[in-house]
């Protein structure tokens, strides 16, 4: 291949610096695209520019909307003139087209898909990685190159206002999706090869850590060791990797006072060095910069950041200081060519270095997309609890209350396309129910709003109450982002609407419903003989309030446009589509919890019971049994090693009077010498579709990554005893004996860990 | 020396075993110590036996009381009895005697000290030092030899049941209090040197890390990577080992995943290679046994402890297991000998294989030991909040109201002897209170009690603010053990007493003051033009809501027998003896924090103020100034590691119109390249005695402990820049420009970091 070292070095520094906001580099005037002094200025200073983010980004910090924004239909002529002006100004290299694509391409018109962590209720890797597909090709066939997917975050701390972003609290299962993710968006070439151009490059977010910050707060600090970091925070970058992502992008957070962006045992030792991944390193919004108390100065800054491994920027001005960082001898021009060169070679990947050609790029079948969305929402609603109040009677009156029956926009999530005008796809709770029972039927109160008191929405929620049977309560938090709110220099809002409780930059310290909330609830109980209560949240809360009142609770953390007919579906069968993806913890005052923890030696608080409530897996009717033919099994750690796996079979049988269509979890905890077990860990997942009094046998493999010991940046097959259950229960003793033993033994064929 | 290699392997392991709990060895009947079966089986079964634990423990979960313990001046007595059977009927090598010395000996009669917590507001080493010379000379001269001394542990989350123990969150005023023990214990003799007659050996404990455990629960995983360790967790234990500590007792918790007994990079790796110590490593109570987790059986477990590094069990069924291990190949028996032959050395530097000398040590003088408890007391009293509330009038009619106004127990903290029925030198705040100001002008009322409502409490409060000017609420925790409390199988408390908030055992969700007793509060703000807000507690606690409500507000972490006094008198002076040892959450749901966090890039929470309330460091009235003269001062790394200091000077005036006894602590943050900062550390501390109008010139030594980086278990010299200030504000910035810079330079002499 051709590097980039024929270049003058000032266009290598163009070629690492990624300064722009996209909406600012051309805007859509009188009906044609404009590219702006801002764009001209850049390209002028450095011969050219590598990459250029959000040219279609839309949303209140960008503060582009359809009035102002790009047609949706015409942005491939925005980017187009953007790409003209880079290549012909500048030495004649196009630049990648970045685009934030969290949940969906968060565009004007672009298809949003349910947060992640919907898809981590449905634990669904197939129809992620279809889904993944839709939302590539939407994404490519609009122009763009590269798309920004969270999905390596772990969910540590629910006080994280980012918590809708990852895929759940377990690495197994974030190791799943982010790797369906990755296929789907990426294609299933090798790593490396060619990514099709129906498809697009996966810059992969956050490396590494940033669900481990202490007290939830985004990007403090965390000390984690290297087993924890491995375990828990590296496992899904290293599923990544082997699925070829092409790009990760480095996390604000410090890991042991280390920051991920100057972290070159990570971003070169794990990354590069042991996992021979070949890819691009991003820098998260203006991280550089944060390394201000890192380092005495811009220059140093950069010099740190490259010779960690970022390749690329981020609106950073600190980037703009290489060559003099090259001057002081803080960095080796090598590195700065090496940098820009992983820019190429992306590039290549895409096929953007061969000869031009328009983009012509369709987006897959849209009615099938649809049907994916509309069925990723209902996998994501998940039955937390039900004495009696499920289903949902399908005639008589309900009274529908509360700050999330008919509010689309805290269905969404955070990092959100404004909806168009017209959006006859999607649904609130409060409509699905009219289209379900009729509009005679169902009387709605707001109640309340996501914080506080509503004026006068007692009063409305007594008259909604009055004669109905049934009253379903819809709770939660809303990541809503308004046009007027204040937004920090990276996009993340720093004074949102007093309503806002979730999404990124807004961390809190109480989870628990706000006392507004659960008044709603409680009148809804003091008057009407069925309360169900929906939380349609983006992170875990204590709900043991919420449970104690309703005689059922359901929750669906954001599940997207058609999250209100997914809602209603479900209540009106009594039945869920997926699992709890994270722990809920029993308490505001007991964080963090996991289901995972360590095995602990003493009692806990005296004040709470176990800080766990409802573990992640909770969510399957009593009616769905799991049977493990109990077995003592066997295998080698060299043919672990080599790629062999084991078998656990399972019959899976649907003992209730309807269709169940779930998940279907296997845990496992792992006896090793001389390590404190984790209470259990996810070890693989699969969903069946049983039809009253059906049955199915399924066939779980597990191999390296399942059973291995990750002492650090990977598993390693050592001697040890994974005891194996199938129902999320405390512990494998409560499950009556339905455990399978796999024995991982050593080179004389000792099985266990050191019988 | 003769080691242990000479004795029969059952003898070996008899002399690493640490199984009774003395109090069951030995009983008081008839006026005379009576030894047991419970002994006599111990010792014939291994031929002698290495270590007693608790021969004169007294407390509720050894039962033992006034009534039937061994009388205190017959203490020797008992262990005499003891030790001549051990002798006479095993192969003839005394037992060393093991008692708890958290914070004076926990026998009948002995003297308590306040908690550590408590010395630590008084930063005081010297102090602490003289302290623990009279504690290790009481304890001698009872006949013990070990003393179990709790100082390592950091404050990290204030829902840690033990914060009490530690002397703070700041790794430094840890490692000078613990250092200061070791050497008052032990005397000042170079490391392995004989310990005096009327000195102690001491096991510090615990190591380490405990303090980090996950959500602050007693021994919960602590997930920390290698320079969180070393930076926080194990510099109080490296101070330990330069004053030459006798033992460490390993902790139970595990550090990213490997159990401290079962550590051997922690045990061997760094305490005996990189550090070079030669001791004793005990395990903590039944901890051994609490890696069933980890091992397969018990001795398997024995096996990974011994490996490890851990030499003598407490009360463990593993060890013994340990001729199995070695038959079945788990421990090379060499391991076993070692540890023995630890043993053995420590009994050799207390003399104990010499020809049998009669216990003969006097304790030091008890009115000088008196003096020092009390000076104790009155350095822990902290001025957290005075807006005009403070002095306390000297005339005029009090209203005393509050849990604990006049509860002697509530001031003692756990792990603490019973107290005699006489005991004329204690004080509540009531007694010193109507010593001062008479009994008539005391009007006295508990009003609630530690965690709920006191029937008839609220009406007896009323009566006594009724025609106060001033009210005297005194708010706070208890650690009280009762004799019908449940005990786990280590002695921590598993069912206290209802009105329980303290302790091993006792961890809390939720450090908000009970309602009922903000109750007290509100009810004396309503009605007294004054409010004085006592906290006595051993914890931090949340006091923005106690803050809100009185003119002033003093914390007491539990400040021993002399507390009632120290408080009164400080509270008439209106001056505190000392400072916050550790930060005050701004609130529930915050936590972890503290005010050596890293500088953190975003926020913070949405629904709260900044996580930490009040910081380590407050309590100094405003009138007394620190003033650095600003410099910038430089010292090569290499004269840093060499043992070289920089001096940094600091003139301090009181310009109030009263005397001022204080500390005066020396901030830090450290620039490191590539390393995020610690918002600032403590770097030294000394205590100053000014008159009103007075003024003095400290200076302060800093060397590599203080500016060197911790990138592991010790400080190394590197180039960096350390801003030093003297005032308690969150920000050198907000300081005036009243710093010193201290430029550590590199071979080349280049200063900075990397300027």
């Amino acid at each position: 291949m051709t590097g980039s070292a024929a270049l003058p070095l000032r266009e290598r520094i163009g070629q690492i610096n990624q300064r722009l906001k996209g909406w600012e580099a051309v805007r859509w005037i009188d009906g044609r695209p404009r590219i702006t002094d801002v764009l001209r200025r850049e390209v002028d200073r450095w011969g050219g520019i590598g990459a250029i983010y959000g040219v279609l980004r839309a949303d209140p910090w960008s503060k582009v909307r359809w009035a102002d924004g790009i047609p949706p239909e015409r942005s491939a002529e925005a980017y187009q003139a953007v790409q003209d002006h880079i290549v012909s100004q500048g030495a004649g290299l196009p630049a990648l087209f970045v685009e934030e694509v969290p949940h969906g391409l968060m565009a004007l018109g672009a298809t949003t898909l349910p947060v992640n962590l919907a898809l981590g209720a449905g634990m669904d890797v197939e129809l992620t990685e279809r889904l993944a597909a839709h939302v590539a090709a939407e994404t490519r066939a609009r122009g763009a190159h590269v798309a920004l997917v969270s999905g390596l975050d772990m969910l540590r701390d629910p006080r994280w206002g980012r918590a809708e972003e990852c895929f759940g609290e377990d690495p197994a299962l974030a190791a799943l999706l982010v790797s369906a993710t990755v296929r789907g968006m990426q294609g299933s070439g090798a790593p490396g090869s060619p990514i099709p151009a129906d498809r697009i490059a996966v810059v992969a977010k956050h490396l590494a850590g940033q669900g481990a910050g202490i007290g939830g707060r985004n990007g403090s600090g965390a000390p984690i060791g290297r087993r924890e970091l491995g375990e828990v925070h590296l496992r899904p970058a290293y599923a990544a990797v082997r699925a070829g992502v092409a790009g990760f992008m480095a996390a604000y957070n410090d890991i042991d006072g280390i920051p991920c962006s100057a972290h070159r045992e990570l971003l070169t030792g794990t990354l590069r060095e042991d996992w021979g991944w070949r890819g691009l390193v991003m820098a998260d919004g203006t991280a550089i910069d944060r390394l201000r108390d890192s380092s005495p100065d811009p220059a140093s800054a950069a010099a740190l950041a490259l010779v960690a491994g970022v390749d690329l920027s981020l609106w950073d001005e600190a980037f703009t200081h290489v060559e003099e960082a090259v001057d002081r001898g803080l960095v080796d021009e090598e590195v700065v060519t090496q940098a820009a060169d992983r820019v190429l070679d992306l590039k290549r990947r895409l096929g953007m270095l061969d000869d031009a050609v328009p983009v012509d790029v369709e987006p897959l079948d849209a009615r099938e997309f649809a049907t994916l969305v509309d069925r990723a929402a209902a996998q994501s609603v998940v039955v937390v609890h039900d004495q009696g109040g499920l289903p949902l009677p399908a005639s008589g009156a309900v009274a529908l209350i509360g700050p999330n029956a008919d509010d689309l926009d805290a269905q969404l999530g955070d990092y959100t396309p404004p909806r168009p005008a017209d959006d006859p796809t999607s649904s609130t709770v409060h409509q699905a129910l009219v289209a379900r029972l009729g509009a005679d039927a169902v009387r709605v109160a707001r109640g309340s709003r996501h914080r506080d008191v509503l004026d006068g929405g007692m009063n409305a929620v007594r008259d909604a109450l009055a004669d109905a049977d049934t009253a379903l309560v819809v709770l939660g938090g809303t990541s809503r982002r308004s046009y007027d709110d204040e937004f920090a220099d990276n996009g993340a809002v720093d004074a949102p609407a007093p309503d806002t409780t979730n999404g990124e930059g807004v961390d809190l310290s109480r989870l628990a419903l706000p006392e507004a909330q659960l008044a709603l609830l409680r009148a809804a109980r003091d008057s009407a003989a069925r309360v169900i209560a929906v939380v349609i949240d983006g992170r875990p809360r204590p709900l043991d309030d919420v449970i104690a009142l309703a005689d059922a609770v359901v929750v669906a953390p954001f599940p997207g446009t058609s999250g209100g007919a997914a809602i209603v579906d479900a209540l009106l069968t009594g039945r869920g589509g997926g699992l709890l993806p994270a722990t809920l913890p029993r308490a505001d005052g007991v964080l963090p919890v996991a289901h995972d923890e360590r095995r602990e030696t003493a009692r806990g608080y005296l004040d709470a019971r176990h800080p766990a409530g409802a573990l992640l897996g909770t969510g399957a009717p009593t009616g769905l049994t799991v049977r493990l033919a109990p077995a003592a099994l066997t295998i080698p750690a060299s043919s672990l090693h080599d790629g062999g796996t084991v078998t656990i079979e399972a019959e899976v049988s649907n003992t209730t009077s309807g269709e169940i269509s779930l998940p279907v979890p296997l845990y496992g905890r792992r006896h090793e010498l001389g390590i404190r077990p984790r209470r259990r860990s996810l070890l693989a997942v699969q969903r069946v579709r049983l039809a009253a009094g059906g049955r199915t046998l399924l066939r779980y493999e597990l191999g390296l990554d399942e059973l291995g010991s990750w002492k650090a940046g990977r598993p390693e097959a050592v001697r040890a005893e994974v005891v194996v259950w199938a129902t999320p229960t405390h512990d494998p003793g409560d499950d009556g004996g339905q455990t399978v033993v796999v024995h991982i033994s050593d080179e004389e064929g000792r099985t266990g860990w050191d019988r």
